[in-house]
């Protein structure tokens, strides 16, 4: 890897009439030996090839290898010429990076065609150069370095591209009768007990339905959250990048997100032009809109990540570990790309969060003892025919990473179940150990300055009420009695003609 | 009102060629005494005041009153123009409007500065004169029209300005003990029962607080909506412009939405630039990002408009009827301005919204239902000081308008509850009927042919805990028995040192 950097120090005074070129030159060799090297291996580091002292401009050229990379061997010389001139009463008063190149081996099939901060790149013979457009506030931010992070991120995103997600076969249930063999959503529909809504991918559920979720959903806290001990929150549902930045999403989140934009002003006059444009043409001037508002994040995608916001800052008494807390506050939403399909995979839907915190065995004992609580659900209650697999951690994958985590403990069981009707199978829920993440990049901490896990487990209500009544369909007769009676009488409101 | 408008009128060959000039006289002398004063009283209507044939083009001008319009003419003389040249082989191919010109008398104090499809503007003594830009499409689709409507709109709202919303004491409760004298919001704080989220006007419920919103619920739908035999649904929450226009908030809710945008693309390529920039600067390019994403709509503002997508173009059979559902599945936002307060005002809120559609008598009988129950819970459960008010209908409100609607049984109760800490009056919920609103906004028909009408209220449960919590404070041995013994415990999870 090679640096080449060109850079203008602009001084308050006149360097070559105060500092005779001895002096000058006597300083630069002193760097080269000195300084640039310094923390490199011998032989290695940065090196001043050029100088030219004109008035109040001292003009540098630096050449460097990875070891001391040559933005922060100017920054090293910045620091030290300032002591130097300050001696002769001149002060630096800012830098101007005039060209900055870096080249390095890459392998020709990854090629790219665009990053930010370089305004030319040149790709040839299993090389590459970068051409910079960085300024001194850049440099300093380390932009130059997390560019090449970036380049090792997409050389592993490339050797991730085309492989699956890791998949790995933990239990699978018994066989079970199947009662049905069409799509649910289709019979959904028909019965009018489901409609689609105004939006893609999105539903509005009749009270048929709505009253099958809500049996799911007493299942769910009757079975798992109150024998378990889990307490209900309220997590919001509007998320800020700070959130996301945060929780990882904001890595990989955009091409899925609902984005939420807010009125760069409340004043009925800044909004004047808009509804008088709605008022005289009945269209909604969508463009005039985009002008008007900000975006400031987006809707609920992963359900905990909000959550953390609550304990964020704060430190935690070991004893009141492990902490159990649960969510059914509201909507989710991911831009399903063309996979959209009825209840199965949608842009709007309803989940329940449940999230628990504590120390790495207490977060590990936790997750198991929701596993064993779910079995008995599936097995006895709803009677279906699933399996549990470990696959890629569920914010690994957000971050559109694959692969494993680093920690064998840590990591996401996908629940999937059978669709009788393609034979296709469905994942209905997740439980994962999220290790460390959370915690530390919500800046959580423990009294004991142990380490502080958590981990989370999503059930979806359409996921559950695709899988039971594509196993068990819709004649109530044949599904499993206690499930059957749990669901009562279904409602009959609405006829149309 | 006075109408002035040039048009040119493009033929498909030459007219002064085909036609002979004593014959178009005739021709526009037949029109402006016949066609262009039909349905006009005597000595009113338009008027072609000159007309030039030059090879294939027709030069025209108008003047009219407000009794046949300009371009109301300009269409008939279009059409009649058509059979005249038809006869002569000349098609028309198309309409070129030069200039259009719309004066009329304007009160002095309203100014207009602008207005959609108007490229100048003249207001001068008493007199408002409108130099229009539009083509013949605009003509079509009565763009004139809808400008002048414009303008009667905003002399309207000029005249509301200022002037309070209709507020009228339908009902006072007796006086009760209060407990407690300081802000609910900030003892929530202290408690730890609640935490401001990342966003604007936006809590985290911690188990405590969303343990009493749970009670809240439960006794909404223990008390009110099971015995009045109200069945649950699932109500979108991302709505859709199409939704807003058919409900009628498109016509004002622009300065208070929460937008919603969804991707142009989900192709991770289109999106890789802005997840480079992230990576590279650990900072969100909002710009960016606005450009690669598109307005559909917003966030659940009102509860109910996206909920008549479900019976939206169908017919009911009478015997149906009453309607009677609910929903509590998720957030409503509004953007808020200054008023921001606690649990008071907020942008992020969680309310059950009841629908009941009908006859008439039956939605006003619903209502009266409705209401009875409501004073029980407030009167006997919570014991809480409350009153009743006769209000601007809140769907004109969101509209922009005060006053009343034309029915008398149209409108909305608002109950309000007094604050001890501060003295003020925070309403708290509301029960309205709507007339036939959203039938009509849906195209809702009834079987018979009666006109259907439809009620809705919404109950905010943050709006619930900050008048039960002002009023009977945080001892909850002073809270009513009832109550006390359905909120049980309040659960311990968190604590933070």
């Amino acid at each position: 890897m090679e640096f080449r950097l060109k850079a203008n120090i602009k001084c308050s005074g006149s360097v070559s009439e105060v500092v005779s070129a001895p002096e000058i030159t006597e300083f630069m060799r002193d760097c080269n030996e000195g300084l640039l090297k310094k923390g490199a291996p011998p032989g290695c580091g940065a090196e001043i090839v050029w100088w030219n002292v004109a008035g109040e401009k001292i003009e540098l050229k630096l050449v460097s290898d990875r070891f001391v990379r040559a933005h922060d061997a100017l920054l090293r010389l910045k620091n030290e010429l300032g002591k130097f001139l300050g001696k002769h009463r001149i002060g630096i008063r800012g830098m101007e990076i005039e060209d900055y190149e870096i080249a390095m081996e890459w392998e020709a099939e990854l090629r790219i065609k665009k990053l930010p901060f370089v305004k030319e790149i040149k790709q040839e013979e299993g090389r590459l150069k970068l051409f910079l457009d960085v300024d001194e506030f850049a440099l300093e931010k380390r932009i130059p370095d997390r560019i090449l992070r970036l380049l090792e991120d997409k050389k592993e995103a490339a050797r991730w591209k085309g492989k699956k997600e890791h998949w790995e076969l933990l239990f699978e249930s018994n066989k079970k009768s199947f009662y049905f063999d069409k799509d649910p959503t289709e019979e959904l529909i028909k019965r009018g007990w489901i409609k689609h809504a105004a939006g893609r991918g999105q539903w509005i559920y009749g009270p048929q339905s709505t009253k099958i979720f809500r049996t799911f959903e007493r299942v769910l806290l009757d079975e798992v959250c109150k024998p378990l001990g889990y307490e209900e929150m309220i997590f919001p549902k509007f998320v800020t990048w700070d959130v996301w930045k945060r929780s990882g999403h904001a890595k990989g989140i955009f091409p899925e997100a609902y984005y939420v934009c807010t009125p760069k002003t409340r004043d009925p006059e800044f909004w004047e032009d808009v509804m008088d444009y709605y008022k005289v043409t009945n269209e909604i001037p969508v463009e005039m809109i985009m002008g008007k508002i900000e975006n400031v994040g987006g809707m609920c995608y992963a359900q905990c990540p909000p959550f953390w916001v609550f304990p964020q800052g704060e430190t935690i008494p070991d004893e009141i570990l492990p902490i159990k807390v649960f969510d059914r506050s509201g909507t989710s939403y991911r831009y399903e790309s063309g996979g959209l399909h009825g209840i199965e995979r949608l842009d709007e839907f309803h989940r329940v969060e449940i999230v628990w915190i504590g120390k790495k065995e207490q977060v590990i004992e936790q997750s198991k003892q929701l596993q064993a609580k779910y079995r008995r659900i599936f097995d006895e209650l709803l009677d279906i025919e699933w399996r549990e697999a470990w696959v890629t951690p569920w914010f690994m994958a957000q971050e559109g990473k694959t692969g494993l985590a680093e920690l064998k403990e840590v990591g996401t069981i996908d629940y999937e179940a059978v669709l009788p009707y393609n034979g296709k199978w469905l994942e209905f829920q997740n439980v994962s150990v999220n290790g460390d993440k959370y915690p530390k990049g919500f800046n959580v901490k423990l009294q004991s300055g142990a380490e502080l896990w958590s981990g989370c487990s999503g059930v979806g209500l359409e996921r559950w009420a695709a899988v039971f009544l594509a196993q068990k369909g819709f004649d109530t007769d044949k599904w499993p009695a206690k499930f059957r009676s749990a669901v009562g009488e279904l409602p009959e409101v609405f006829r149309f003609l």
